[in-house]
């Protein structure tokens, strides 16, 4: 390690607090008990066995009593939705299957139980789920339907005489899919089916669906015999998570009992007759699936934590590795004295805390909601929007921040003994699953439209006419920048003054919420003419708008990692820290409008010359933090037994110091030979010669 | 398939052969042979399985005589370095792990032999390498050291008693590393060493050297017994490439006769002097290393290749699935149809075209030196530098084309049977192997920044400085446009003749050419200053310009790419196909300038407005495109067979065809229930009502 380089002066444990939030003392419980060597992962196992061993480790918690804090403490729970989520969290530390097959376990079919079912279904079916009694699969996406839900074409078609419903599958495309515990492990499923009776279909609704005999012997693959009527087929081997048993299932005209309906927002009575406490079949629709939030809150939080993971491993590493000679030639330099090791790396690890605020913000906002402290319709509103752009934004920082610190490690970083690429896999999935990324951005744009077409709703006729002119009629007002007088000044001033202007979170704030409020201006604008259109144009106008309305998204999301850091950096006393937690905002913030700069530039809100000043202060931030990485990376709580990645224990630094050391004896002892370079060249040159001989 | 959108009109032959270029004949001919059952890869195999089932497939293709082509036709080869590579390439349809074994094998351990050893060295050695009679290890790469072979610390001395070479790892950093073929099957490898013969130091060369004891029997690994002093251990799992046996060599003093030095650059007499065609230690490194060129340049292909298989698969099934309705409320609206999925793959479609083509130039080139027809230093510089440039680029393409193919085929592209995620598993590891990416682009910058260096050199001295202080001494070039008065003249006509400019090939190499150019002029210029400065002040000024030199040699590489892509362009005879092939190298051009747009406003090479013209146009282009892009995803040539991926084999297809004739026999029998949402409500709302039941 470069003592000369790496400061230690921050107060370390003051940012860990900071960033585990809330329920630290939860988070930390469970990456302790991720270090049980009966739950991680063993690099290289076979998936069939892979999967016997997480059902194992699954058992465990449940056992443990470590994973059903979310269920009322009437039934053994700890109605505590925010603990148990931030415990979840983190046990993608021992094995990321074992965390995906406990979400599918209790975030999932026994979250489905809990919060579409009414007390009635919670006595019959939870203790049984909480205990992992029974396996279940969460039985909603079909082969040919995923992000769109409402489209599912499973039926339940109740049966009066009988009081049964029909669980059935019309054809292939209908096939539920990719369910995890659906190939072996699973004895029941949660069941979404569009809900037939009296002859109308009342939408998607969900049914408890037994699908394997329990009573009957295990197979050897582990799964007990399929039930009459139900079909599962093994989806195989997959990009990553293979210790999961993801399937499929079909239903064959299966029946269960009335009973057996999930009926909190919608129930049929003997007779067939249905009813529910929100007549609108949409309003009915959205607020049922809103209750399953909280897999894109957990997933959020996860992928925060796996891009911390993979920052602690690189950054280790790029702190001990040494490779070429610099300004020293006896010396080798350290990765992390790179100005490209550190471009890659550092703006991650700023975004990386950005992504963590964020979320700390996000869990207690859904902690408040499903603990009931305050929970309104605008609230669970709010929170949707919330996880649907946080989780797209997380889960590809994840995958970027793997991949670039997998290469930052170069062949250490492909092997699995250091733990990247079995993670990169693992995580490949979270960017589609729980809400494709692109589709729940596009849901996070819809919402920004709304907000924008409420707020000029509000205006009377006259000045929304006025309004549309300034706006609308002249795009003069984009081409020259908002406040130009001054601008234009201080871009001829000294590069430091500028650099200290963007160092303002006012002006920080400014560049990143106008962004979004005028690509957001900027869509609907553009399809108001099409509103009018025919139904052709209106789907060709909505569909020319969706690459930026995706992206306006994600500056939104950008935007509210940026407030909640700001927020964080408030709590920090400690002036160095503070010091260095306002350079690592900063650096979120100018990364961020640098890799959007040309949307600045070509809306007029930055100068050619302030562009350049963004990226000159990012490179003085850059060489800033240089010192102060790798203590916060330690901040992140993660250490050697947490991590399991060989190059993350001192192991190159061990070898740095014997390589150096056995140069140095033999230059004490006279052993090394003479370089041919330092010979006096005798040499006639291309002829073939010999070359000069040591004198 | 939305037949009115995809339309039947291009000479897909004619582009077929285009793509694939001088060994068209071998690509095709290896492609069918990657069909045979005995070479494919079985997702979720276990590793030491996968190990072993390589091994018998690539005895397979030695006996067939498909991989020795390369080699001299005295001892059975082609002479044919071109057709080998370009066949070499195409063996990532079977399973990438062999061709990487293959690549181990044929083109590192038989071409390190082949090209730094003499003809008594070929005599001894290359049969039983041709013949895979003796698998073995390229011994380069140590843990210690990778990209700076120049450092590694294992040495060779010479004892002029024994005639024999000491071959001896000092430490644990000089094991040698990531070695396929070193963990079980290698029986000799090909070591580099420091060569030491009279206390001299020489510099790196290679040695032929035995591991395993061949006469032994195998154990159960299928690894015949070390040889003393020689120490193996294995590397483990891996992130991908798992059908290969990489691991780690030491060796404690272990002997080789001095006739197993591969003597061509330099050799040493039995009295142990020292002798070399090559004078400079310098120069006669960069040329043995130079010989190995061949590495980069085929995974420059393959990597192209991988590239067009996702796209290949990807598009098919964009063409087929559908989600959520559009204009028309009756039919689910296919992806290829959603701006979001085009904006996602048709860029990097156009991109790899691209980049096949910059590939078939690169192959040409390496085959004209290789196979002598002309070689001089020169050539030699130029095919490095070239390959240097286009690995990175082509390595990076094909993961970010792997990713979004599976991103954009949701949970289908995870699943292993749909081919993306293995391919992406395997593919992680070129971009830092063979050379790490980011090392190469920084030799390309290096590079560039020599042969700007020549040409100022060649300028008088008053010359020179009243270039530099037209260029250096006043920033105001670059704030303003290079041909403002022009360009402010047309921003304000209409957006129809802007986008008619940005068609011109001559515009667009201009802005392509300008963007290196300036990067490369102002990196030399900044650094200027500094070359007069302390060695510590040097480093850091070199230091502080890596990130842009690094960008500089990308847009190097796009540079290039479009040009081999302009060139392509003018071999095209049919006029459909022509106008289709220009909208995509158009779209290439557009988005490659639109990526660095900041750049260009910055520096004043675009305004403001014709900026946004950029984005425009590149929306215009993928709307253009979207009825051609099935055909020119076949033009690739990969068919479901070589593919083996199940949704590229029209099941999607299927399947929606059998859920629509579902939909519509329900409905022509009356059978469909009536939905909720199509009855008069009669309810009151939100206290918990039965919902309207049907007339």
């Amino acid at each position: 390690m470069s003592a000369e380089k790496t400061e230690r002066q921050l107060a370390v444990a003051t940012i860990a607090d900071l960033l585990d939030g809330r329920w630290a003392q939860r988070r930390r419980h469970t990456r302790d008990l991720c270090t049980d060597l009966d739950l991680v992962s063993l690099p290289g196992q076979p998936y069939p066995e892979h999967r016997a061993r997480v059902l194992t480790s699954l058992q465990k918690l449940a056992d443990l009593g470590e994973v059903q804090r979310a269920f009322p403490a009437a039934l053994g729970g700890a109605d505590d939705p925010g603990g148990n989520i931030a415990g979840f969290e983190e046990l993608i530390v021992a094995d990321p299957s074992l965390q995906i097959k406990a979400g599918v376990q209790w975030g999932l079919f026994g979250a489905a139980v809990l919060h579409l079912g009414t007390e009635h279904n919670h006595t019959e079916f939870l203790p049984d789920i909480m205990s992992l009694a029974v396996p279940g699969a969460f039985a909603m996406t079909e082969t040919g339907h995923g992000s769109d839900v409402a489209s599912i074409a499973t039926t339940a078609t109740y049966d009066p005489d009988a009081q049964e419903f029909v669980i059935h599958t019309p054809y292939r495309a209908a096939w539920k899919d990719y369910l995890g515990n659906a190939a072996l492990h699973g004895t029941a499923a949660v069941v979404f089916a569009q809900l037939i009776t009296r002859g109308v279909n009342h939408g998607v609704h969900a049914f408890y669906v037994p699908i394997r005999d329990a009573s009957a012997e295990r197979d050897d693959s582990g799964a007990h015999p399929m039930l009459p009527g139900v079909t599962s087929q093994d989806d195989g081997h997959k990009g990553g998570l293979n210790g999961i048993d993801n399937g499929r299932l079909a239903f064959d005209h299966v029946r269960v009992p009335r009973t057996n309906m999930l009926d909190r927002y919608g129930s049929v009575a003997v007779d067939g007759e249905y009813s529910s406490p929100i007549a609108s079949p949409g309003r009915r629709f959205f607020t049922m699936l809103s209750t399953l939030v909280q897999g894109r809150v957990s997933l959020d939080g996860a992928s925060t934590g796996v891009a911390k993971m993979a920052l602690a491993i690189a950054w280790r590493y790029a702190e001990e590795r040494r490779q070429f000679t610099g300004a020293d030639p006896e010396v080798e330099t350290v990765l992390a004295d790179y100005g490209t090791h550190r471009r890659r790396l550092l703006p991650l690890l700023a975004r990386t805390y950005a992504a963590q605020f964020l979320h700390n913000d996000l869990l207690e906002r859904f902690h408040g909601i499903f603990s009931g402290e305050h929970d309104t319709d605008e609230d669970r509103q709010d929170l949707e929007t919330l996880a649907a752009a946080a989780k797209p934004l997380s889960t590809w920082l994840a995958l970027e921040t793997l991949q670039t610190a997998r290469e930052a490690c170069g062949g250490q970083g492909f092997l699995s003994e250091n733990r990247l690429v079995g993670l990169r896999a693992d995580w490949d999935v979270y960017a589609t699953f729980e809400g494709d990324n692109t589709v729940l951005l596009q849901l996070v744009g819809k919402r920004l439209l709304t907000d924008y077409g409420r707020s000029t709703a509000k205006m009377d006729v006259a000045g929304q006419a006025r309004w549309v002119a300034e706006r609308a009629g002249d795009m003069a007002l984009h081409r020259t920048p908002l406040r130009r007088a001054s601008q234009s000044i201080r871009d001829w001033g000294s590069r430091a003054r500028s650099a200290e202007e963007l160092r303002d979170p006012a002006v920080q704030r400014e560049l990143l919420e106008d962004r979004v409020e005028t690509m957001v201006e900027e869509i609907a604008l553009r399809m108001r003419p099409s509103l009018k259109g025919t139904a052709a144009e209106r789907a060709a106008a909505f569909d020319a708008d969706q690459a930026e309305l995706v992206e306006a998204a994600r500056a939104h999301g950008e935007l509210l990692r940026w407030e909640s850091f700001t927020a964080a950096l408030a709590e920090v006393r400690d002036p160095d820290t503070a010091k260095v937690l306002r350079w690592l905002r900063d650096l979120f913030a100018l990364t961020t409008i640098e890799k959007n700069l040309a949307w600045y530039l070509v809306n007029g809100r930055l100068s050619a010359q302030r562009a350049r000043t963004v990226t000159s202060y990012v490179e003085r931030l850059l060489l800033r933090l240089r010192p102060h990485a790798l203590e916060l990376v330690e901040a992140f709580g993660y250490g050697p037994e947490h991590l399991r990645a060989e190059i993350a224990t001192g192991v190159e630094a061990e070898r740095q110091a014997e390589a150096m050391a056995y140069v140095r004896r033999q230059r004490a002892t006279g052993e090394a030979p003479i370089s041919e370079k330092h010979l006096p060249a005798v040499t006639d040159g291309s002829t073939g010669p010999k070359v000069a001989q040591p004198v």
